[in-house]
């Protein structure tokens, strides 16, 4: 029933925002990198989906974006045993680069989500079996739209060049989950690649 | 429980509509027609309905006028094996013209309902089995409403001009397909018929 | 969850108001003599009921004062198999005269319950048996408020005055009922029984 | 999904507020101390729970502050057999004072919980026993937020002081009640044992 909600961030958990709709304070459920990019005060608008549960009612869920909502809903409906909790999750770290996921899938390569993303193998084999093909179905009136565009899969990029300059895969993620932490990993390749070498000289 | 809704149309989809009405976006089912006469941004009101699912809990359905949702509750309540979905497709090829749909019924003609809104013949014979007396319940404070008021069952006529000018019941079913497409099928009969002729003279 | 409405009476029918919340339609269920009592583009507020249904959702009850929801919860807790609407109906006939209603449970008389009010001999049996003790919870902030107040149980004054001018309890009820729908039910006992009187002599 | 009401007190009953958010009025179920500290007409806002059932649908809590919220969520989910009602009413004693109640749990002391709180002895040792190690849970971003801050332990004093000064726990404890019923027990422990002497040499 309730698609979207604009309002004022009354306060913020880890996973959860409190967003008051005309004196009304909606609890809704959010990938924790969507809550890390609101402030508390802030007037904000969300697209909500709604997951119903006998004991829990309804349970709404944001996103930053419809591309982000239609990603969501994707994961759930795609992925086996996967419910709405579990699709945020999986949510939280596409996020950290939908080019780069949407590359792993399309080119069937468990290596950059378990390298960039941080999956186990055995959930990269499945992301890449039960998402073939059904990624490019996020359309935006009728024209398919992944957050690509601006986003070159660059991630990969960074890892290539840390690796070849000795650098273990784990050491690599490392560096670049510190750069996501510190909100520097959305800068051109280059950048990304000396700041993470900065973090790994240290 | 809501029946009503009146606010700013955020977003169209083919069948779908957000509406925000004082900070929360409702998602509502509408009509392919109903979609295609309301646009982004636009101030509306639409009448509503509600269908509840265990799974998906309140869905709700939107109608541009009182008499659109009380045909839906009829052909929902009337018609064998009809849910919301479906009642709102039936719904979706009567609105090309009430009158006719209408007029069908009354007269027991199937053949209006296979040429004019393109049903198979088994439907047109269960659609006419399960209105039978139904449809002049819609009734406004009293009196007896269908949108036949303004309307003449002006569709039939115009295909049997067609028709009497040798064309094929297909092919002047086609024609004026294109002219509902084009918007231009509520114009007077002799229009219609002139614009028709243009297509399939083509 | 709501308990009260207030806002722009979009539409009535015989029992239901469509009232406009802040661009919100909430249909409503009401007795049919507070349905009278309300007119299309009146601001207005309801004190309301839930009541809960797997198939219907959630559905509403409207009532003018909380005395009147007070005596239909009590009707559905206490009357044996009384849903919503039945507890509805009951209020609908209760309101012409709540002073009349509650003498007749007190007194545990069923000839006014028959009387007055129509109802068949066995449903004021159940009445009677059912409500008894019952009708005085009805508290506001402690204090016992059946509308008994400013209305001394006159109905049954006007049945006597009649029956005992040789009309009978049936012909007596007729004139009454004419007088609550032409909305002449609400003065002096003399004037009722004057008012009566000329739709008997007819 | 509704976690916080902002609106204007239309009324109040004993366990109960009805608080109107721009035109709809929400029934919210309070602890009676809660609802003590409220005013027919007053603007506030409440924190909100929503317990679901088959029958009553979503039924509404409200608390005056985040933390009374969460003590009531420790209460539901760790004290067995304890539905929202249930839980509701502990936390309406545990409100007497919140520095005691945390004091009694953390000491497994249950003659604080019987003596202050007027448990049974059967209930105070469930509350230890459900209670141990989960009521420091109660955290406010991150900070762990009893409001034990500005409340030390004093009721235990005054308990101490007044049985050392020949009254018996029973005795002690009824003063303290009336002390709570007029408000007067939030001062200091001289103060309150002073005025629990007034009570307890009428």
């Amino acid at each position: 029933m309730i698609g979207y909600l604009k309002g004022q961030i009354l306060s913020l958990s880890e996973d959860s925002v409190l967003i008051l709709v005309n004196g009304v304070g909606y609890e809704v459920n959010c990938a924790p990198v969507a809550v890390s990019a609101l402030e508390e005060g802030q007037e904000t608008a969300l697209y909500i989906a709604e997951s119903i549960s006998p004991y829990d009612g309804t349970v709404l869920y944001g996103f930053l974006t419809k591309e982000d909502k239609q990603l969501w809903a994707i994961f759930k409906t795609s992925i086996p045993n996967t419910g709405a909790k579990k699709a945020l999750e999986y949510l939280n770290k596409a996020l950290r680069s939908v080019a780069d996921f949407h590359n792993a899938i399309v080119k069937k390569d468990p290596k950059i989500l378990t390298g960039i993303f941080g999956f186990t193998a055995k959930t990269a084999e499945k992301l890449i079996h039960s998402l073939d093909g059904k990624m490019d179905a996020v359309t935006i009136a009728g024209v398919p739209k992944i957050k690509i565009e601006g986003e070159a899969p660059f991630m990969s990029e960074v890892m290539m060049a840390l690796t070849a300059l000795g650098y273990s895969p784990m050491e690599a993620r490392k560096a670049i989950d510190q750069l996501y932490k510190t909100g520097l990993a959305n800068d051109s390749v280059e950048n990304i690649i000396r700041a993470a070498l900065r973090i790994l000289k240290k």
